[in-house]
């Protein structure tokens, strides 16, 4: 059975419905279902229409630790596909606290209204937002203290102008909204519900029943052990963030710099993972390392990222945050980039798809490769609406449409994370053939490639990328669906037990028999779905490409292009 | 034998060649089928695979009356699919008399070169560009100094920035580079090329050689009755241009006003043709009507525009330039609509596309319904290139997508003409399943509807609006191959001798022995070469249908909604 509270924003009605056809669904697997099922695939994704779906993971508010990542899904306005955007912060496991396994929201408020979602004891209701035209930051603010200790799910001004690169802002266990689904528009399809906050009261809930208390604690202390022993999950993360990845990118060749441009930045070294612990620690005051984006996190890969007077400017820019602000712009400068991922939680928008657009304004001339100061200016002014900064909230997209550019790094729509498909080929046939478009998340393909990873697949050759990406992908897919960070994957990847203690843990706490194999279907049913909604939405396989440059235009250092044939392409999601 | 012009931009050479492939087909037939084997349909459209071709109509240069229009092919950056843009002015007569069937451009220039064909003497070379940044009207004067009694093609600026609303100019009789290959954003991968302007001189050349001079002479002669007989043909257009058909609509309640949330303007007979042809008489000095914009041209049905001092601003406004920037956008006002039909031919962009783009501004309170000085600055910030003369320089659907709208009314991307689909069904099945999307040109199903012209059907009922649809498809694919203007569709579809006429004369200009019958086929051929075309660059019949609100927004006087089911839809272009 499955608890929804389904939320209707015209007609001000909340109403919790238990359901029996999505039974067995959480995280990404039940919002994908729902959105499927529900929403018609032609409609308008800021239409009445579209619906907007949260929903914890399967494990989401036990004790399994890194169990509280939260999915949101819907058509998305940037890639005209179903869109599964996933996020940190406490909203997760504390929805999963209180019994609920999705929210939706469906149709629209009267225009001009802005109404938010309380949910505390037990009741949901939705009341006049406290003021519109505020970012997270100041609107996490005002809510905080009305209701202390509650987490909060809200837009900015980026949401409320339902820009299509607009994010929805998660707090996470600091209580600072840094924490965001921020892929694919989903805070645009919040902003044209005119739904601008969310408020979970976790009130005195524990966790869900488990069926079997005694096996799952077994199960979830043998999990921790092996993220703890785990060299990525146990330390690096810990020590260096996300960002620890860049050094290995840059070695690799495949750091996409300057738009795509080469594939090594000089000076990755100032703006690398090692350079963000350094700083944080030298510079001191209120600058942290090792810090988790949500209770029962054990692998630590956020921070606080310190000014030079050691006050906190935000979270510690993730590793794709600080590539697409450095190495693709030819930005060489922590502080602005960290400047940049606070002004981008703020006002709401993904870092991505943002910096992937400013990189084309300076292929497009429009400023000069390097230029931090102006650039950061651009992202302030989304406040302001102005069009330029319309233009880039939009996405690299229709940014490269209104330039008219050629080189746009961006598949469905939405734009390359940091990785260049001519050098790290896994990666590639992933980012063309995901149902999402090109997404940092939608499967670790690189964890073979460079890492050697549960697989030794050459990153350069064309042999094994298809194995590789459709098995990353399932894996995506599945631990999406569970509500685990997707960095526990390095150690499932290595750990033999390690799957088997999920699904120990899983049965434990449904009263289920499920099995491995039964993982592997869940994420494989999750793809299909995925898939099928947008054949219907009319996203063809032609759809599923990267853009001609990448094939047509050799990188270096290896002077490689991506040579992947559009038949094996469509042969990844077929099984 | 198909003698074409390609012309390779990347190393600058010109060769003719003489192809039996294509033998049989002229005009858009030409193009689309060119297109259609040699575009990749998976290829980007501002890159190097994109071929850009025109050709004039297999009754191109010959005395047949209004048979000097030329087709503009290519994949399109605004749809995504394949595109013919078709427009007047003295090129395609010219092209025809040279003995030329079509001009391939492929490839690009180098970036940053700016390049002119130069058709000459039975010679083509491409010649640096005398000035790039220059708008038509300049570019024109320029090369009518160096070239004088040449017909030109040329782009403004927003062909130059490839903005994908960007037209081709083409020179008119009268020399004025105001007759546009709108739509569709062929101007854009014009500029995309580095090709600034072609020169076709004309030369000694007469009109092409014919198999049987003496049938040809008397069917032309006969078909020159049948329009001159036509009380539209014959009268109308010459005397209130295509804009006679405004008080048409607005009686209809068809005429889409404020964004398409009335279908009724109350100051419609300020903008209407008699107040064109009004004032035009009355203002006198150069002002003047029943204008051909070409050579042959008997139907006249421009002029041009003078202001108050008698000074020509332009040529008359055409309907759908009329209603884009008059009763769509609130203005109500004479002048300012010819100036910024002047604004757009000059700096080269689609004045329905931009038109829509300025309304949906003006929805989105950017600036007022009815502003029109501060919406004409918009458009004169074309050539600056600011980022908000960009986003409307980009049409209507980016404009909607930047701005978060919902109520954006575009078929594949581009702009509805003056038509509610919701009170002029038929022309709303046209819009909807067209290969070019919602095009004014892609079938005149509105004369059934509201003219009873070949046939009679109740606009507002969803009887017979398939077939309607799909016979006025067929005939203006048909009428699109031959040269002829659109406008010659009046009399054929109410006279009976009218094809017999056409047929004759293709026969005795080519050698043929063409029947009424093969003409359809023609048509059908060329919509199914197209739709598959589409089909392949993945457009599927989810992008055949109209915008949502359309299906669930009634609208005044006639409180009707857009209610042919989807099965219909898809049948329209199944014979």
């Amino acid at each position: 059975m499955t608890r929804i509270l389904r939320v209707d924003m015209k007609r001000g009605l909340c109403s919790f419905n238990d359901n029996q056809e999505y039974a067995g669904l959480g995280g990404r697997a039940l919002t994908s279902t729902i959105v499927a099922k529900e929403v018609n695939p032609a409609s308008a994704p800021l239409g009445p229409g579209n619906r907007l779906v949260f929903a914890p993971g399967l494990l989401g508010g036990t004790n399994c630790v890194n169990s509280g990542r939260i999915s949101v899904g819907c058509k998305s306005p940037m890639t005209l596909g179903i869109k599964e955007a996933n996020s940190g912060g406490q909203a997760g496991g504390y929805l999963a606290r209180l019994g609920l396994d999705a929210l939706v929201i469906e149709d629209q408020a009267p225009t001009g209204q802005w109404l938010m979602l309380e949910l505390k004891s037990g009741q949901a209701r939705l009341l006049p937002a406290p003021e519109a035209g505020l970012n997270n930051y100041d609107t996490v603010a005002r809510l905080e203290k009305i209701y202390p200790g509650c987490a909060f799910i809200t837009i900015g001004r980026a949401g409320e102008y339902r820009l299509t690169a607009a994010s929805i802002a998660f707090t996470g266990r600091d209580g600072r909204p840094s924490r965001q689904a921020a892929r694919g528009g989903v805070g645009a399809v919040m902003g044209s519900k005119g739904l601008k906050a969310i408020i979970i009261d976790p009130g005195e809930t524990q966790g869900p029943p488990l069926t079997d208390p005694e096996t799952f604690r077994a199960s979830a202390h043998r999990f921790t052990e092996i993220l703890r022993a785990h060299p990525v999950c146990g330390h690096s993360l810990a020590t260096y963030g996300s960002a620890g990845l860049l050094g290995l990118l840059n070695e690799s060749g495949a750091l996409p710099t300057r738009n795509f441009s080469s594939g090594r930045f000089e000076k990755f070294e100032s703006v690398s993972g090692e350079e963000l612990n350094r700083l944080t620690i030298t510079r001191g005051g209120q600058g942290r390392v090792a810090r988790g984006c949500m209770s029962g996190c054990i692998m630590n890969c956020s921070g606080l990222f310190p000014d030079r007077n050691g006050q906190v400017v935000g979270k510690w820019p993730d590793f794709e945050t600080l590539w697409a602000f450095g190495p693709n712009t030819g930005i060489n400068d922590l502080d602005a980039i960290a400047r940049y991922d606070r002004l981008c939680d703020d006002v709401g928008v993904d870092t991505i798809d943002v910096g992937g657009a400013i990189a084309l304004l300076m292929e497009a001339g429009i400023l000069k490769f390097g230029q931090a100061k102006q650039a950061l200016q651009l992202v302030k002014d989304i406040n302001r609406g102005t069009p330029l900064s319309r233009i880039i909230g939009s996405g690299a997209a229709l940014t490269g449409r209104i330039y008219g550019l050629n080189r746009v790094a961006v598949v469905k729509g939405q734009a390359l994370p940091a990785f260049d498909p001519r050098s790290v080929k896994g990666q590639g046939v992933t980012f063309a053939t995901n149902p999402q478009g090109a997404d940092h998340t939608a499967g670790l393909s690189y964890t073979g490639n460079l890492l050697s990873l549960g697989s030794e697949v050459d990153p350069l050759s064309r042999e094994g990328q298809v194995e590789l990406s459709r098995r990353t992908q399932i894996s995506a897919a599945t631990v999406d669906s569970l509500g685990l960070c997707l960095f526990v994957s390095f150690a499932i990847f290595e750990t033999p037990d390690a799957l088997k203690a999920i699904v120990e843990m899983l049965n434990a706490r449904h009263g289920t028999t499920l099995t491995e194999a039964n993982l592997n279907s869940l994420g494989r049913k999750v793809l299909e779905t995925e898939l099928d909604f947008n054949r219907r939405a009319g996203l063809t396989e032609a759809s599923d490409r990267l853009p001609d440059f990448f094939i047509e235009e050799k990188v270096g250092p290896h002077q490689s292009t991506f040579d992947i044939k559009n038949s094996k392409l469509d042969s990844v999601l077929k099984w």
